[in-house]
């Protein structure tokens, strides 16, 4: 395919086409994805994940900063759960966009959806693997908020990286379960206000609870607006990065990660299948009509289906 | 079994049972829902969704005490995707459990999970037709935020009640496109603080740029502590109700959910199918190995899985 061919060399239009096409589910999605795997597997994938007004969005644009003063190339993926938009630039991303429009060392995508998480935070997994293929060393992927839909989203990470601040709303007190586990560094950003020194306490007492394993997430404050703390944070992520490395649980994350993409795929192709199957031979509307009406019920109905498709179910 | 005939019977206990039983996903789960759902279909369903702090929790609190005046039984599922708990009692909920502890017409419910947000909802509509199935007239659904994830639980609603607040964090501007989409009711809590009438006036903005539907969502001031605007919001929920019925948008939103819920059973059986086989045969870590090392790829990897259970891949 000319497309793919072209994003290998380089080709910046290029990439951003087979995004699109991939985020559509175009038919030819798959083989696209499938031709280019082998060149994936490079890239380092960090995830950045904070609620709304916590200036995740400044720290990353400063991150970014010092990751290609380190002379490294970068894409990155804004994901916002909750937009409709998706493509090329929204919010403040177009602003960020023409910061960074001139430097071919970094690659900007935003995706929003109005559809199913699933929907998303595979076309985001998708998104990484192109980004991955065309070469850049690190990809930073944005989640907006600190809800379940953001812990989904941010498995696809190397390295995860909570952004907290001092004031309330977002503090330690509503952090909730799923994002202390996913976290690999905390920043406290917003570092100048009062309360800074209590929200890092809080952080500390919460991981002293957690006994398992050798990474003890850091707890790095930083002032975003002003570039305070970002090289700190960067040497965490690298930091943290060589201790995946070294431990070997950069492969066991990663085999992990492989293990969920294959059974997403196998389970992709089995419903495919099973629907094609199903409305070639019937429609539903009848059906839905007489559960409707409690004369039949969904559970020994989809048995129904399946068995007439010659579908084998205990 | 006899825990189903109990429920049938009105027994309380065996109603907690049963929900525990299908929220673990118990081998039973089929079977109790299958026996069940002939008796599912006249609850009336009202999903209550806001950010954290809108004061849900107390607005839910004074619906229930209007509904039970009313002489109508109701039942909650207080939903929290955050939440890692998971059972009868959690923060808030244990002091309202405790004031509704003696009114015999009135469950309550808690729901949280680690868990995908797929499970949470899929759990929550199970309860919701236990709920239905033991009885009660009216079901309340209540989620925290106003996430993708709580458009996807508040999908199972009749008519689904959006909580803003003058205040800053969660108010019109920062609205997403889903939630909007699926509020048939505004409620502006709060409404003894600054801001009220301009919040009412953006959501009315808002809903002038709506082209579509017959029916126009209201936008219901209320100070949910004080019982302010309660009687007006059962009001609204009663006559969305009977809009629908009369419309016969009711029946066209069951049968939307009826058919969801029939495709995803479908999707269930027959994932559960294609493991069990696929476990029987072959361990999938030498295969995500090799995927691992770039010498495979998950996509003809996902192909030949199937192939080898004889499952017939296009």
């Amino acid at each position: 395919m000319q497309l793919v061919t072209e994003l290998l060399g380089g080709n910046r239009r290029a990439l951003a086409r087979l995004i699109t096409l991939v985020e559509n589910g175009d038919p030819l999605k798959n083989e696209i994805l499938q031709s280019l795997y082998p060149h994936t597997g490079k890239a380092y994938v960090i995830g950045i994940t904070g609620a709304p007004g916590s200036g995740k969005s400044s720290l990353v644009d400063r991150l970014l900063q010092e990751m290609r003063g380190a002379g490294l190339t970068v894409g990155v993926v804004a994901v916002d759960p909750n937009s409709p938009f998706t493509g090329g630039a929204i919010l403040g991303d177009r602003i960020r966009m023409q910061d960074h429009a001139l430097d071919r060392g970094v690659f900007i995508r935003s995706m929003g959806t109005r559809g199913s998480l699933g929907g998303l935070s595979r076309a985001t997994r998708e998104t990484i693997q192109l980004l991955d293929a065309f070469g850049k060393d690190l990809i930073l992927v944005e989640t907006v908020g600190v809800g379940q839909s953001e812990v989904d989203i941010v498995k696809t990470a190397d390295t995860t990286v909570v952004v907290l601040t001092p004031a309330g709303g977002d503090s330690v007190q509503t952090l909730k379960a799923g994002i202390m586990e996913i976290a690999d560094i905390f920043v406290i950003n917003k570092a100048d206000l009062p309360g800074t020194e209590r929200a890092a306490a809080e952080v500390s007492a919460m991981l002293d609870l957690k006994s398992c394993c050798d990474w003890r997430p850091p707890v790095v404050p930083a002032v975003s607006t002003r570039g305070e703390g970002i090289g700190a944070l960067w040497q965490s992520v690298q930091e943290h990065r060589e201790y995946l490395e070294k431990s070997g649980r950069l492969l066991e994350i990663r085999k992990e990660r492989i293990s969920r993409e294959l059974t997403e795929q196998v389970e992709h192709l089995v419903k495919t299948m099973v629907w094609e199957k199903i409305k070639v031979r019937m429609t539903l509307g009848s059906l839905v009509e007489e559960i409707a009406l409690r004369r039949r019920d969904p559970y020994s109905a989809a048995r129904e289906l399946l068995a007439q498709i010659e579908f084998p179910v205990p």
